[in-house]
């Protein structure tokens, strides 16, 4: 016997008539490639994404044709987000900081129709242009007098003249909320890019799981700046969420060193970001160089890789913002996991919130998780045993794009590669990256623990640590730091740094110093690189 | 193109199984039929709720039948929420409050195979189990102690025992998500009340929205008395949410006047309850009385009707909790608004915010509104005009259970039965039932309004506005009134109170003082009795 409830599919449509209709007034800020602050409102934003919509239609794209954006955190990205996924064809984000070489793979791959670019990518976009085989038309999303006099890519069409030549008497189509609506490739550090293919439905669920209080707690009462890229997992799902609590929204374009993000934390009365620590370093040292004060900002989400414990004490104690330090991938849409209080917690001392805080935290509902050992044994929440984590529920992948890579369940959990403890209220760890963990004697170290003490010492800017070969313990960890500019810091003053910190056997057998550590697309540190450039280093223990 | 994202069918099993895994450990403490307050947690209530499914299996229940429950808000009350249909059978809340013709009709309409009772209730059912020919067993929510010596309801069956007969090894079937999950019937003041038939997506997708920070917000943080009773529309979605969000939960058992409440609040650390105004009402004067004060209770959803705005007052500038006026109906799951501030509204003043919550508030993401004339034609939302409310979303009803009533539906929308404004933001303001309007000289007014001020007068204990017939202006507005115990106050004296708050032929042309205004099952005011009681009543005015 069913139910005798309405039909109605869970769509993205659904969630941009909702902000239409309910918070029509709410503002939506950008800082603009152009240069300047622009304003504009949920009802606009809808009527300029319906006559966008049409745009993509008269393009030539149909339901599940792919388009493809390459650009910042700003409404017209926002418009795409919803014009193409709204009209069931598939937005297929591109990430700006990927060589050449990948992003004309990736677009190829996908199949990508249409690219829509913001000014800044012109150069890059001119460069890759006639590599990018299947795309038909290029759009800069710039008004007519910041069009470039000429360009080598042939047709070059101009955004606001597109939308402008629509009226926005357009219905958006009832789809099966199980199409696909969204396309983004993960920065895969081996093999080839894979694309992970949201639906409306995954997009949706996500929506209400990342509102919800304790997970990114997002109401109508806030002022949201996503830091995290739109072009990087969907900016954690904030543009969708945007919508479905009616919140105002600022974009802060590319202008994201510290200054440009702090004047406009303090100009629009930002309540709450989101964004991966390296981001957050230079904001911190800007504001606390300058003695400045966060004045309505309450909380950010930190994850996209571990957040030092440093990081979260600077921002709890020396700028009372909260932190939710959260963890997921892009596999995962990507929200999994949260570092939200429970009534417990709240009774507890700062300082035994921000131990708790170092962990990413509980599962969302929706999200279920476990870790397993090297046979797949599931290992007890104990906060001491360390596995590989794996994952389930409706937003998580279930296989790629053009099925690349094969099937990647096992008996229904999607592996995350990531290393983790789970204590026994459920608050999970991230210990490792599978690959980077380090094997000494037949046990194993925790890479991101030795990189966080050492990141939490005064004089160092950024720290990696790596295994490196060694002929007694199969394999020691190697410390490799970026000092302060103008720090002073020892070998034998780093290592010191580390007693009684963790065990002894745990302490790096090197420090190596470096000008910089290698980052990739989506701001993490490429240890791959580095392992293949310390591949030979000779530990003095060996 | 579909997505590739893991199918996971939306159910009630899986809140339970979350609570389980990511929230064992969390309290849920009743106040028992038998007397005494009960502590468990979810992992024993999970572990229950399955052995639960067990005993429905084994009296002979499969895949949509339908099983009764009559009993108070409980932690075995829950149990039967999950068990039921949890396993795929369809859980039948009755409302005790009804009349014994009524519940028999009920049961007997839904072909209930179960019943499953609170002590409380067995005389109740004792003199009607006879008359339940659907129901195979009757089953007494206890244990053996308290089981009766005998009893004429054959071969009365004890929950206890049946649960301690299984063990918990069970898996919950994977249902369909559009598979009926929960039957309640409304509490229809013409004709045969009729059943509305929720589904597993239904209620998951309900409880989402109901959970999200504009709604009840509800997180882990959270201490959570539902004072509406789980017989009453799934108590507004609470065990839902519970296990969602993993919240301590504390029911109240029979124990419903202020003294049980208040205590139960303080002695748990309730930080959230939801409830009718007229409990509300109880408490208040209780904790007045004995000037006690809330010392952990933060806010509380008051709905199930328009909420005194004397009440609303109380409530915030008295005693510093924060009041969510929400709005919905038994078909709607039942949410479908709340008021819930904006940014803007939090630099308003108290009063100017109290003026607002008088309003019901803005839809949740997924209900859509509109207001219409007497011809269908949609309405400006300019807080003036006022029109039949029409809703639509994944939880409202599309029809009723067996199809009593036909096709209920205009166009998609659900006709609400209520008149209602809709200012510039989307805030609703139920001005009256469409029935309960009085139309004077072809003018409209709300009996709401008129009630609201009756009650706001500090010797009026409660107060209902009815339609008299007249003469010359067709209907005019007659006030029935019961004092406070030992009030004094004059006819003449309440009509001055009218003065300059509403349009002066808007006052009421009489006032009836009497002992006590009919209430309906679900403690609403039975106006109809009214209309009926004073049809042929003569006004001064006629």
């Amino acid at each position: 016997m069913f139910g005798l409830m309405q039909q109605h599919p869970l769509s993205i449509a659904s969630l941009l008539m909702h902000a239409e209709r309910h918070h029509g007034a709410q503002e939506i800020v950008s800082r603009r490639v152009e240069g300047d602050i622009h304003r504009t409102d949920y009802a606009t934003l809808a009527a300029r994404s319906r006559q966008l919509a049409k745009v993509v239609a008269a393009l030539g794209v149909g339901i599940g044709g792919r388009v493809a954006t390459l650009a910042w955190n700003g409404y017209r990205h926002m418009e795409l987000y919803y014009a193409i996924s709204g009209s069931g064809a598939i937005l297929h984000t591109l990430n700006p900081r990927l060589h050449a070489d990948q992003l004309s793979y990736i677009a190829g791959h996908a199949e990508d129709q249409l690219l829509f670019f913001d000014l800044s990518f012109l150069p890059l976009v001119e460069a890759v242009a006639e590599r990018l085989e299947t795309v038909r038309h290029f759009v800069l999303m710039t008004d007519r007098e910041h069009m470039p006099a000429s360009s080598p890519i042939p047709g070059l069409l101009c955004y606001e003249e597109l939308v402008a030549d629509q009226d926005d008497r357009y219905d958006w189509p009832q789809l099966d909320e199980n199409l696909a609506s969204s396309l983004c490739y993960t920065s895969g550090t081996t093999g080839h890019p894979k694309g992970v293919l949201y639906s409306h439905r995954s997009t949706v669920l996500h929506a209400f799981a990342g509102a919800l209080p304790d997970a990114l707690n997002c109401s109508a009462r806030d002022v949201i700046l996503p830091v995290v890229p739109m072009f990087h997992v969907n900016a954690w799902s904030l543009p969708y969420v945007a919508c479905m609590v009616g919140a105002k929204m600022v974009y802060p374009g590319p202008g994201l060193d510290g200054k440009s993000l702090y004047e406009l934390f303090e100009g629009e009365q930002v309540t709450m970001s989101a964004g991966v620590p390296t981001v957050w370093q230079g904001l911190l040292d800007y504001v606390d160089a300058g003695k400045h004060r966060f004045s309505t900002m309450k909380r950010t989400v930190i994850g996209g890789s571990a957040c030092p414990p440093a990081m979260i004490r600077r921002f709890e104690l020396d700028h009372g913002v909260h932190v939710l330090h959260a963890w997921g991938m892009t596999e995962m849409s990507p929200l999994g996991t949260v570092c939200s209080f429970r009534n417990k917690h709240l009774a507890q001392t700062a300082e035994q919130r921000l131990a708790l805080q170092n962990k990413q935290g509980q599962a969302i509902y929706g999200v279920d998780m476990k870790i397993v050992d090297a046979d797949g044994t599931e290992l007890p929440w104990d906060d001491v045993s360390s596995g590989e984590l794996l994952v389930r529920g409706p937003w998580i992948a279930r296989g790629y794009y053009r099925d690349e890579g094969g099937d990647p369940l096992v008996d229904g959990w999607f592996p995350t590669g990531d290393m983790a403890t789970i204590d026994a209220d459920g608050y999970m760890h991230i210990t490792d990256r599978a690959k980077d963990v380090i094997k000494s004697g037949g046990e194993w170290i925790g890479s991101i623990d030795l990189e966080n003490i050492a990141s939490a010492h005064p004089q160092v800017a950024m720290a990696a640590c790596i295994a490196v070969r060694h002929p007694k313990w199969d394999e020691r960890p190697l410390l490799i730091v970026v000092k302060k500019p103008g720090g002073e810091l020892s070998r034998e003053a780093l290592l010191a740094f580390y007693r009684d910190k963790v065990p002894s056997w745990w302490i790096p057998d090197d420090v190596v110093f470096v000008d910089s550590i290698p980052l990739g697309a989506t701001g993490k540190m490429q240890k791959i690189k580095l392992r293949e450039q310390f591949r030979d280093y000779v530990l003095p223990t060996s």
